[in-house]
């Protein structure tokens, strides 16, 4: 359920080349609003005018602080825009981006979506070395190395750069009127890129490349750097050796729109795939039982798909037994924490005709805390449901991510605390079930490329040494 | 669709009575937010406090408008709220509603859904006699008339002054720190009541009360007035004889939200047979096909319910081929009409993996310039669709609304120029179809009690003599 | 001083007619920016466009709420705008003005500076005949009044409703495309009329004509009504026998701005008159005095004029002893009444080096409750002041205004309960001295036409019945 | 004449310490909010909150910027405040100040008002070494040279430091809960500390620290660093030798408030010392006229204190004979430059029964371009002004300045391009005259401690070898 109760949302980038001049600003705001889901926090664009670098940046959504750019034509050539995710605390100005600087590299936008897992030890040398730091962004951080970067020419500096970084990092940059684009070698983070005449756009989904009317797409690999410039499409992959492939399969179970393609997997079809899994782990349960009595419906609106694969494959009838109130958004926000029942129930109401009467199967990503799921069950049953099965698309969460998803501490997951069937105890629900990451694996093409870090503790990468997680993303 | 396509929404009404003091003006908030897709454009609200009336109102949403009502305790006893759909011209705050008035009837705080058919005739004869406008709503009209009543006592008065009205008008009111809620006889627009401990409230739709965790309420009949105080509630018929019903079927159609009951029906189940009915006029042409080849997908939000109906009865799959960006609100308006497309595309997409290489039957709930289904056939096309199937949940709709729907001319409802099969050939769809009137009418339980007027020109009330209608609602 | 210790402002009103087409609401802007003293609570204008008169208001200042017309061009031929005083509570949107309606004499948009005397009797006698009222205004009972008349022809209507009206009103009204002006008999309020080529301009002030390069103005006579139309301008004085005349001196002694003629005096002129009469009245106190050790100090901005004008005759130093922070506006409210000396010095503060070791002159226009003169004494004397002498431009004010000044009731007014000499001890101030009212008259050309009813409760109208004074100008 | 035809405002910084918990952030409030006249682009404040530095700032004024802060307790030990001047274009929230950093001295709030002159080659420098820059202020420039130093010790880090800046800085900083003030050794900007009981107030002008109601307050001296910590305070001169002075002298004529200290010297007496000056230099145009004929006039409000010091002088009378409206603010921006004279009168309007048929000696402080002194003379004598000498209460400007004004070039300067004769003849005026810098300086009791540069081109610092000048300051 996508609500303060869930796991936070990604950042998300997107860059622009144009061969000729275009209207880059407005163009940029097109792809961020289809990236929006990615950030709430602050939305930012900087692109290139006359040769100077012009940026706006603020806190708020794409539609607020951009809607400048709806009016008048803004010839330019190369742009790079960022969301930035929503948190309770800590939305400041200076750690929205783009981030622009003036430094021996000349100037430079940088726009990052990822967590650096070692910027801890980073940022101490470079503090010990006399950077300043005005942000807590790993955006800044990575600048600090570029400018101190001895190695020669901008590609040069540029791997070295690289090369000091661990984590995750999906990057959109201007440099001297070019447009670059690099994804780690692990490949947490998505990133596309697509061409339509002379216009070439990066994005993190291949919905901010659609809405362009680009259709002609492919992903950027692990590992590889693409620089869009006059001279042309450059590619090159920086890194040496096979690392390890990591992609963040919570992409795909969460974050990302059902119409965008991620790590080459249709969003939507693979979240199918997962709740038909779902219903296939029932099948000890669903036999025998009368299947008019039972209907599956989604936690609104980042269960939809799962639910249907699991209809699909149950062969129970798929019902939108929970609505949701699309006027809950950033602007209403409950005053008192004694009042979170009414708060979801604002945004979820159950259409108890539906649902009197009958046992649900209730289809949502995955369980943080628990908190809402709680309140989902107890409305569902005094709306009359004859039982809750709550069923989630992700295996049970019990490790930190350090590349980029704000996971609550492990204290606070569920899962670490309550097994499946203590959940159910404590939420009301009849019976409790995750997918198997097993199971879940199967639902990819390339189940070797994704990191599952946050199920089993196995990284792709070191997390740091100290073994906390930076609470942030980029 | 929900959009500037669409027709427009109705206002919705909400008043609130407490037997000891509560925090009024937050409750109506929250009942208030509950029908915000009945009005975005205006919000208000008017409540006693310490004898007085007071009111505040505003254009902009609920959320926005009314934000200040979360903030701190106003111990109050009644009150009355309302929201006004939004047209693209005309918003003008002398419109918003309630209206607050000191008159010789005593202070009076009103607010409208419906529409007075004969409200030019009455605007005149009071014009004549000396009163002034200073909004062009109904319920300025209402009030003028009330004040001019020399009827003996209030109900008197406000007897007199309903029958003068013809139309459509589901009232709330506060007069002498009573809360008042009447219908009109033919019960054109919904008004519910209902009751926990010592709290009573009365709304447009269900959704209103189930929020204030009131499950006990039932429908107010149509010529039914209900006067909420200290000494409880009295329930009276204000009319002679038996007025021809005329609930609005479109409520069930489009307006009403899912969860809700409006007419006793529950708007999904009544949506999901909608869709049932069309899938088995498509009985002929299913027959045969390859149903994995086919899938039913509805254009979100309005066509869920009646997808899912069309789904389960002809077996094929339900699937959510386009998706709908939720950022999409008031605030991002489209600087140009040639962006039209760009405007459909930024709230709806495909599923491109999910259409391409189908036969899609998409439902959407009623057509009426049919320029955004243009656009949607054409996305779906280019995104691989072997043909698209058009089906509406509505019958064509040929004739204007004079009870508070605001229809375009005749001229510009498509289905006046062109027939089902000439739509097809325009919009580029395989079919179109419409479901039956008669097939409608099934899918309640009490048939002979709608409207049915924009489909076939039956109105049960008179329309105003010159024919033209009024363009607003209240 | 002008604060919320103050008498409150009028109101403001500016009516414009042009031959041909012009920009009229960007010209509204410009006179209502300069009439803006005259109220800060809400703006507003009304114009006609195209055979419709078009309207918008909204609480705030010109500068925000009209901004949006100082963008593009709005042909139009005639408007009216208004401003409206600043309350403490009770700012309702309901109450801002112009005020349009539709009735039985055309359209109509009014706006009015003044207060209507017998408003009560007149509002409980419409209010028995049927009319509802939706603001507290004035205006509206005009509006009401004009709407039921039965004389004949418009004229005839407006003479009728003006023969009911008891009080002060200044109106601009557009009719029918003219502009209207008209000034109650006993004239309390100032209106002035000017032309430059095909442009007329009236308006409250002058200075709202000279922002238009009008220096070709003459006053509204009182009774006399003013109509500019296509056939040019046509007056006529419209109440027979002659009114005894009531013009209110406060507009010269406070509410008018410096630059402006009312009453056919420059405001400047008479505050200096004023300011010199008070130093003659200190004859006795300056002689033997040093003058060295003595000097003027106004308390800005309200005082400077007379303060230039009592320097000037007495031969003491006038200096600017008292800093104004102009940055003090209406964004700025202190959190809490105790704070209310840190609100008073954050707006005015002395300047130590020019008071240490003087003698202070302090001149201030008038005394209403007193509050803030404490202030300041004790403000000048911890700034080193050897003594302060409080000198006022207005004679006591001990009655209430029916006129359309909010003054406090008459047991909050300070001279009510104190004498000079007692004043002068609860202040700390050496001595206390009022202006006397003689020497108030002996300013102006034609002390018989001025309304002095709040020093001396001898009014020109009668007071209402009940003796109560309506709290509200308009 | 305060306007955009004006030298720009400098900065202003304020800095508070308190021994025990305060509300920090709302006195910086107040304090901020007496130096506003400094600056109206942004203002922002730093305090320590539990051991953290937290920063809050935005573009806009302080009353908007920082009204969070009078709602609640923000307890807290130290913090520092800036307001920047407003500009017309390049208004970037990264040019805000103060600016936080974590770096290798620790946690770091700097504010800055002044302009370094070798900044240009410092940036080359750390640029070379990989420093980045987020904004072009000197601030950021000051941080990265201290984060760099290697002297020993924070002291020893901070005159590394400045041993590198040419150029004035008045400077306030939190460093280890510590409260820090730098005056360069020349002296340029002003800077006082204030103390009443347990709380410590340093800010560039004294009305900061009256507003706190401290009155025990004593110039920083140049070159002198000020630590206020919990060990008290404790001063240091950190330059040797003895650096030629160079205070600011158009913080006298001009940019500090009159009931302001700064360089010791009453800003109010100062100015009425220069208005003398001015007054004797026009003996013999004054000796044999007719003083009654003759009047002094200020313009508004700059012009205030030097017109009284000539009408003292002169013996002329002194009269307000042009209003300021005082509701043109930041809000009100004319739209075209074509309606410049539309601008100047909607901001100062004459008196024109004061004006008519007399001589004026209009006393300003400065003649920058120019432009509005000719459209005043202009508008006196279209309201019957006979003749209008104009009088500067500065020197003719013919330098640029590099030490914090933002001076026009020198091209613009119509003092370059003109004598004051020709500025009569172009003006209409019909004499012009400037106080001569010998007069000026005798205005103050240490003439050789200021710096005159801007108008005879002698620095007390090196000008940037490029003679290019910054055209911001910090």
């Amino acid at each position: 359920m996508d609500n303060q109760d869930a796991l936070k949302h990604h950042c998300g980038v997107v860059g622009i080349f144009s061969e000729g001049e275009a209207n880059i600003p407005e163009k940029l705001f097109y792809s961020l609003f289809s990236l929006q889901h990615r950030g709430q926090e602050s939305a930012g664009i900087a692109y290139n005018k006359q040769g100077r670098i012009v940026a706006y940046k603020d806190l708020g959504m794409v539609s607020e602080v951009l809607a400048r750019y709806l009016n008048g034509s803004r010839p330019s050539t190369v742009g790079i825009g960022h969301v930035r995710y929503s948190t309770q605390g800590g939305n400041r100005i200076e750690n929205a981006q783009p981030i622009c600087v003036a430094c021996n590299k000349g100037r430079i936008a940088l726009a990052h979506n990822g967590n650096i897992s070692n910027s801890e030890s980073l940022r101490e040398e470079l503090s010990r070395e006399g950077s300043i730091f005005q942000a807590t962004t790993d955006t800044e951080l990575i600048l600090h190395l570029l400018a101190r970067s001895q190695a020669a020419g901008f590609t040069g500096a540029l791997k070295e750069t690289l090369s000091r970084l661990q984590g995750a990092y999906s990057l959109v940059m201007i440099h001297n009127q070019n447009l670059l684009a690099i994804r780690d070698p692990h490949g947490f983070r998505p990133l596309y890129l697509g061409r339509r005449g002379s216009l070439t756009v990066i994005a993190s989904e291949t919905c901010a490349l659609e809405i362009q009317n680009i259709t002609d797409y492919r992903m950027i690999k692990p590992g590889e750097m693409v620089v869009v410039g006059k001279q042309g499409i450059k590619s090159e992959i920086l890194f040496d050796g096979e690392p390890r492939l990591g992609q963040c399969i919570f992409e795909l179970i969460y974050f990302a729109r059902p119409d965008s393609l991620v790590f080459d997997e249709s969003v939507y079809l693979a979240r199918k795939r997962m709740g038909a899994a779902l219903a296939r782990g029932d099948r000890d349960l669903l036999s025998g039982r009368d299947s008019g009595g039972c209907i599956v419906v989604p936690v609104p609106t980042s269960g939809n798909a799962a639910a249907i694969g699991y209809a699909q494959e149950s062969g129970l009838s798929f019902e939108q037994g929970l609505t949701r109130n699309h006027y809950v958004g950033r602007s209403f926000i409950m005053p008192t924490t004694t009042q979170r029942e009414l708060a979801v129930r604002m945004k979820l109401h159950p259409v108890k005709e539906i649902i009197r009467g009958r046992e649900i199967f209730l289809v949502d990503d995955s369980l943080v805390r628990g908190t809402t799921s709680k309140i989902l069950v107890s409305l569902l049953k005094e709306s009359g449901a004859k039982a809750v099965h709550l069923r989630l698309s992700s295996p049970e969460i019990k490790w930190p991510c350090y590349f980029g998803i704000d996971i609550p501490t492990r204290s606070e997951l569920i899962s670490n605390s309550l097994s499946p069937d203590e959940i159910a105890a404590t939420t009301g629900a009849a019976t409790v079930r995750f997918i198997p990451l097993e199971s879940l694996k199967a639902c990819v093409s390339l189940p070797q490329a994704y990191c599952t870090g946050c199920f089993n503790g196995d990284y792709p990468s070191p997390p740091p040494p100290n073994g906390t997680h930076n609470s942030g993303c980029d």
